[in-house]
């Protein structure tokens, strides 16, 4: 494990994209998405997540220079084709045309379909916060997990992120509709350890901590179990209907091959400008009361603490500016080889 | 248990309504609104709460004649004071004025604070869906669950509620952010019988599924541990923003009494209109292609099936209009005796 400072990681990306096909400003733009999530401690949507989406470029399946195109739009809607585009770029714009849009009017609704994996969800929710805005938005994927009652993977995981604005840092949850990742899964069976919590069933239909056993039968586990198997299946219809693109049952037939994730994916960004709609001061004071409030909780773990989504990124983030961000040798060298 | 036909009971609480100060035509909606809860199977929300619904208005907390009055508004939003009416007529009012905007302009968000307890919040799903639209709504709360690492009660359970229109019947998801409510936990102690999964901590702090333990320790648990406790307190934080309303701290101190649960909840509805977005044939064999192929999926269990958000609900419902609902005997004759 080495630590890499931000910079340094964001300009070797920035020189791997520019290598496959970028022009130096989206590179820049790329480049600062991914370096930003391993930043904030989301590595295998950041630093780890790079080799495959170079992959993808040099296989076709992301067009670099694509950009979103007007399909159409009503009140206050925009709709998007993403063009096949990197899926990164093309969440940006869309969460950046909704925020400029509740700037306007109070609140903008984008939706974007024919697009690629969004990485992280978080830095969209991020961006809604700094540009002052509550934002909302989801993402559809292909089946990764049964829906609830079943063994085979027939609905996406769907990561949905709600955004407030906070002077000192905003409140960002950014949640997949399963417990836990296959990504945690792994990292959790090569140390040798349990998950903290069920995360699926093993081959007899038994709830289990063991990640193995879970990797092994494929049935991870919806988030509460049939609520975020339900909410997944809602999180899809909504973002294929309103995109008017793919659902995940279009995406798993639209794969041009078994591994890519989320191609032509359908996507939805809403944002509203709470200071416009409620006032400065309302929205300070309301968020500082909510928040203040929610640390006096007393803490279930001796010198435990009580979070709200967001606290502990800021923390991370924090550390890795100061520190470097922690990564793996093997990947790095890799990146450096790209 | 005796099975009352849905007329019968509709007009039942019609009388109570009426005779409790409404005029006959709200009286009519909002026995509509109870009768169609236990209907649907939702007794906790519709003949089991009203009794202590009577029991509000007679200690003066809910304004029987109170209608919401505009605030303001601006592009596609709405915003209502509930002045402390009845908070399902309100709550039905809002999806009414979101579907007549969604209906002519794409979409319609419409807020309200200083309202009360929705009720089953399924019910404005329902609405969304039998107008067409696509219906997204939630509501904030008092505190009742322990937010994630802590032992006391800071966060609502703040039910959230997805529906997408489906010509044989919804696809409407409507759902706490807690696991199971005190209600289930109550009704699974008295049957002597183990939670399906874990409900929440005993007094040790271990997750179990024994209700009593649960009851016994108030740490009822977050669905999805974390995640829904994550999600409970960002939709606290923006139907309070949007709606100029209170968020859960403030519900807490605003309480005339111990036992008052919502009083002066802020809510938010939001109604898209997919036919007018996508258009009628897109929506259509999107919706049926992904239930479709969400029913291929195998099924965990021998005779097991697997569906979709709403697909009980309308089983249920045919069952109990054709048999008549399910009563709880006091319950009924309660009822009657109001």
């Amino acid at each position: 494990m080495t630590r890499i400072p931000f910079e340094v990681m964001k300009k070797e990306f920035a020189r791997v994209f520019v290598k496959h096909g970028f022009t130096p400003a989206r590179a820049e733009e790329s480049a600062q998405l991914f370096a930003a999530s391993s930043l904030d401690g989301v590595y295998s949507h950041g630093i780890n997540r790079v080799p495959r989406f170079v992959d993808y470029i040099a296989k076709g399946y992301v067009h670099v220079d694509a950009v979103p195109t007007r399909i159409d739009g009503m009140g206050s809607i925009e709709r998007y084709d993403g063009n096949l585009g990197p899926g990164d770029l093309n969440a940006k714009f869309c969460m950046e045309r909704a925020t400029a849009m509740a700037h306007a009017s109070g609140m903008g609704v984008v939706t974007i379909n024919n697009t690629h994996h969004w990485m992280r969800g978080g830095n969209y929710g991020w961006q809604a916060a700094r540009a002052g805005c509550i934002g909302i938005c989801w993402t559809n994927t292909e089946s990764c997990m049964p829906p609830w009652g079943a063994k085979d993977a027939k609905v996406g995981n769907n990561p949905f992120v709600i955004a407030v604005p906070r002077e000192e840092g905003p409140v960002v949850l950014d949640m997949a509709m399963s417990q836990f990742s296959y990504g945690k899964l792994q990292v959790t069976r090569l140390k040798n350890e349990m998950l903290p919590v069920d995360g699926g069933f093993d081959r007899e239909g038994h709830l289990t901590r063991d990640p193995g056993a879970v990797e092994e039968s494929m049935r991870i586990l919806p988030t509460g179990f049939w609520k975020g198997s339900g909410l997944a299946i809602l999180l899809d219809l909504v973002t294929a209907l309103l995109a008017g693109g793919l659902s995940t049952c279009g995406i798993d037939k639209a794969k041009p091959a078994a591994e890519v994730s989320c191609y032509k994916a359908s996507q939805i960004f809403i944002a509203f400008d709470p200071m416009l709609i409620s006032g400065q001061d309302f929205v300070q004071q309301t968020v500082a009361d909510a928040i203040d409030y929610l640390h006096t909780a007393i803490p279930a773990e001796k010198n435990g603490k009580v979070a709200f989504p967001g606290e502990r990124t800021a923390k991370t983030r924090k550390e890795n500016l100061a520190q470097g961000i922690p990564v793996n040798d093997v990947i790095w060298n890799q990146i450096l080889g790209l």
